[in-house]
């Protein structure tokens, strides 16, 4: 990383979006215009496609830009994000003749983020979300099971993981209708219909699979890093009441189905190389498949979560936390993935699971912050919170900082619109 | 349906593909060849592209059938189902001068299905499997938890599903790699890396998506069975030992994502239609959104599976079992999935769960049916099977049959490879 490196754009330093970032996204100019690729720069978004129509952005196999999702570029494989990411920090550095000194190639490359609208940045064809850190998953069974038990037995020995469902995948900035569904608020009653009552976001990130495997070819743990093309912020929103009396024994369904939101650019693994940092360690040591003999298994993030309840003026900040609490690496997640032969695909999402530390003010999940709803979250405008209201506002962030450089996601956002009516008779 | 209704090719009284049926699949001439699609007829493959070309199958918005997949065709709506089925038969009947007096486009149209490639039928975006067949279920609870409280609390109230790994979805004839995995045999031990011990077929039927909704809009029960297209048989490869250690809390997933394995006919619920039946009585009566007022919500489809050990002349049937026997009807798996908002979209797989019937001749998988090992089950060549072992091809059929009217699913038909080798040292 050179750290002298500086972009004839002005960018702030408190931005995410440095010249040391550059993350792949799709925007369209308005919000039915024509879908294309772009990467994040300060403010702005530099429009990748006009950059391989002028010639300046030539990749092996190309054009891949001028298209509606990153999965074709990402599919070319790791020799193309390379050069990629090599040529569009060369053309936004300070000496960047083709482009810094070219002002009628700006005007057409170069939008004001807050002029577009963003998208999905991938078609994703499967998405998967792993239950892989320690402090969350101890919450949740010391609130449900049992506090001297909290954690199941195969927990330390696999990164647990559920198949999503990938069809709700939505980007920041859609609104998420509360989902209705079958609940069970008796113990002695049956089940009622109801919008849920306990609607919960979970704080995570998740990794977009850069590379594909061959069914019944597990991906080793030596290969399973350049499998990964970059990261995201993920909101995956959660119906708590419908989940918990769906989830035996099948696991999560209808509660997690609805909605899951994540930002809209794709922070590469060469963006993050500078943060990197090792997952806690692991006892007993994983079986050999999960081996990782690398100690920089993981990658220094910061995460926070904010609330803006309806009509409110400011935002609360409801906790902060940290990637590197993750217990299992994405590595590892991947290689699991695949160890019974399943095959991943160019642009799979693969959850981390809630990222929650060790503190009350690191719990990534109201759940945990409420504690199950014993202790309500008080916020700025003196409202109070034990899970989310209708027009509340869920933002989450992440950024990686280390010598005065700034690389992060930007937020994921969405909003929560009143459930359906139903015209049903109980 | 027409009872006289016959076709200039000769179709054998015992053929799945009778002139009633018309399934669609996609093949091609050689393995790597052109896929397009077709319906089976006969032991014949019709080239619904090649009808496209002569201008004898036009529909609104096609042409459609000249592609690797069914989704165009199925995506472009229920008229065009509707109109295709009609003309197709007519083209096919005896009295067929634009196919049946033309020697020149039958050498062009036709095949001998020995002679074809088939491929997966359509792309199919998302997999959800059901559990919905009560004495499968009820067989289940008994072997693993309790047999005086089998069925859990949510069992009856709901059509228990889970989200499910599409990129592994495969077509019959695809051989399947014994999966490796973590196992816990010993429960006083840590688990172990090993070849799976416990291989296991599940017998299932599935649906295909044929018109997707919006995401927030549930599907009512009331319009759920306007989104079905047809029906495939479905072998839900299974790695009990696997699913056993990893699947609290969050359900099976290395255990069930190495393969799921389909029939390459889909057969419509137009040609199902004259084999209506009721689903069982459901006690209680569902809430009302699950609410079914229609008194013909399943279909008696007779189901076999059939196992062929390796270097055997002879096949075993293992079972025969019946899709009646299912408690949740397709429409009401279908609204449960998208109560919440979840979208679905064309093309997705629907399983039932294994279907198990009320007798043990009837149970769908080995573990019901060697009841979970205890019961080795007697195989005509002498050999007794407690699990699938390498080399064994299972084979699962499914046909209805009404006043001398068949109409078949054909088969699917999947064979057990060794394990891969790995140097791990646990």
């Amino acid at each position: 990383m050179d750290k002298n490196l500086t972009s004839f754009i002005d960018i702030a330093s408190d931005s995410d979006f440095s010249i040391h970032n550059l993350p792949y996204g799709i925007f369209s100019e308005t919000e039915d215009g024509k879908r294309r690729a772009g990467v994040a720069i300060g403010e702005h978004v530099l429009d990748l496609s006009a950059l391989e129509t002028e010639g300046l952005l030539t990749l092996e196999g190309g054009p891949y830009f001028d298209q509606p999702t990153l999965n074709p570029f990402i599919e070319s494989g790791r020799d193309n994000w390379a050069t990629a990411r090599k040529t569009i920090q060369t053309l936004l550095s300070t000496n960047s003749k083709d482009l810094g000194d070219n002002q009628n190639l700006q005007k057409q490359a170069l939008f004001k983020q807050a002029d577009v609208t963003m998208h999905l940045p991938v078609h994703v064809p499967g998405y998967t979300d792993f239950y892989s850190s320690k402090e969350h998953a101890t919450n949740v069974g010391t609130i449900f099971r049992d506090p001297n038990n909290a954690l199941l037995p195969n927990w330390k020995e696999m990164p647990v993981g559920y198949n999503g469902r990938a069809s709700t995948v939505i980007v920041s900035g859609t609104d998420v209708v509360r989902p209705s569904g079958q609940l069970k608020p008796h113990a002695d009653k049956r089940p009622i219909f109801s919008p849920c009552q306990r609607l919960d976001f979970e704080l995570e990130t998740a990794f977009i699979v850069g590379q594909p495997n061959k069914i019944g070819q597990p991906i080793a743990m030596e290969n399973a890093w350049d499998h990964i093309f970059g990261m995201v912020l993920l909101n995956d929103w959660s119906a708590r009441d419908i989940q918990k009396w769906e989830y035996v024994p099948l696991g999560p369904f209808n509660a997690k189905t609805f909605a899951s939101e994540i930002s809209p650019w794709i922070v590469t693994l060469d963006a993050l190389e500078p943060f990197k940092t090792s997952c806690p360690t692991q006892d007993p040591e994983p079986l050999s498949y999960l081996s990782e003999k690398k100690a920089d298994n993981s990658f220094d993030i910061t995460l926070s979560v904010e609330l803006l309840p309806k009509n409110a003026d400011s935002v609360t900040v409801l906790c902060e936390t940290n990637f590197k609490y993750m217990y299992w690496s994405m590595a590892q997640q991947l290689t699991h993935h695949t160890i019974t032969g399943c095959k991943v695909e160019v642009g799979d999402l693969m959850g981390s699971g809630t990222i929650s530390g060790p503190t009350p003010d690191t719990f990534g999940s109201m759940l945990e912050l409420a504690w199950n709803a014993t202790k309500p979250v008080e916020l700025s405008n003196g409202e109070t919170r034990t899970f989310i209201e209708d027009g509340d506002t869920v933002i989450m962030k992440g950024h990686a900082i280390k010598d005065d450089i700034r690389v992060g996601f930007g937020e994921v956002r969405g909003k929560i619109l009143p459930a359906l009516e139903f015209n049903f008779s109980d």
